[in-house]
């Protein structure tokens, strides 16, 4: 694996980039069993941004993998999946917990949230968000049974585990090291979480 | 049943309606094996609006059933699914059918959609929609198996089978009957639907 600039994402909170096309990047679970939200936007046009549903029929799968291509709500590819050392369970259907799922959960309102990282990284950024899509949960061992039950299982990544991710046109992405410590899929607790940002000297950044 | 206002839905096209809370309406497949698209939206915020990815973790189920509460990206109680005469497939992980769907498809950028029909809708009701939510896809029977793989599996609907929704605030409803031709999942072909609302004389509209 080649190396790049790795950034601790502290536990409960946010990061940003913007990043060409043909970076790729890798979002690594420090300690095991923790879940990273992932958003990515087009650096033009936030309101074209990587869309699970819209992805999920362009794969015909539920369970992102390597090998997938996300696309945007225009149905443009703007991230794939190339890497993988985890046990290989990440999930896109389940919203990023937000302010009324802690009030909901008897949290209250000031536990913090993954959508609250999005939007926070965001207008950092500049961007004003109307609304937070439809999260990539990376690690989250999120289950759908022949029956249709959906169950929240515990992440099954181990130390150290990463997965790596390339951009198809510029972007902005957003990580969010999940800050869920009630309902109980992150055996290890909300933790650290860490982004390597690779270097792409020497490769075309690929066109879309 | 009782029986309300019947509006036919003519094939490949839209129909909409604000509704106050408690009100049922019924969505009917009026030759067999063929899908609507139905969003709802608050009636007061349009921003607001029945959210699929937070109603399948509310729900821990990945198909609508008859006795699910749809919430809404702000995890209040927006639709109840009171009624079912079908044989009970529903989607909620696909998204609709768009221009770059057909574009895509070959069959170039006139071909009429679901998401243009919505757009098309919250025009003439003066509502500015930044983005199409993921719909409730009635009668699409799209499934998961256990590998992972989603399967745009053909309609079962058959003639005059009909899905009724309970309004849980006042609300904007939109139904699409899904123009899709191409790829083979509505046996039928685009046909005709139907939407009856019904009265609720008699009854409290209940609260959220």
């Amino acid at each position: 694996m080649s190396r790049g600039t790795r950034t601790v994402i502290p536990a409960r909170t946010g990061w940003s980039g913007l990043l060409t096309a043909g970076t790729r990047f890798r979002v690594i679970d420090i300690d095991g069993g923790q879940a990273a939200d992932l958003w990515t936007f087009n650096a033009e046009r936030p309101q074209e941004h990587l869309s699970a549903h819209h992805s999920r029929v362009h794969e015909g799968e539920i369970y992102p993998r390597v090998g997938w291509t996300f696309v945007t709500n225009e149905r443009r590819p703007i991230l794939r999946f190339v890497e993988d050392t985890s046990p290989g369970r990440h999930d896109c259907l389940v919203a990023a917990c937000d302010r009324p799922r802690y009030e909901l959960l008897g949290a209250g309102s000031s536990h913090g949230s993954c959508e609250e990282n999005l939007l926070e990284q965001a207008a950092e950024l500049g961007i004003a968000l109307d609304y937070a899509p439809q999260p990539v949960n990376v690690f989250a061992n999120f289950r759908v049974y022949p029956d249709g039950r959906l169950e929240l299982e515990p992440c099954v990544s181990r130390p150290g585990d990463a997965a790596t991710f390339e951009l198809l046109m510029d972007a902005v992405v957003v990580l969010s090291a999940c800050p869920q410590d009630i309902v109980g899929f992150q055996p290890g607790g909300p933790t650290d979480m860490a982004v390597e940002v690779l270097e792409i000297a020497g490769r075309e950044a690929p066109g879309n």
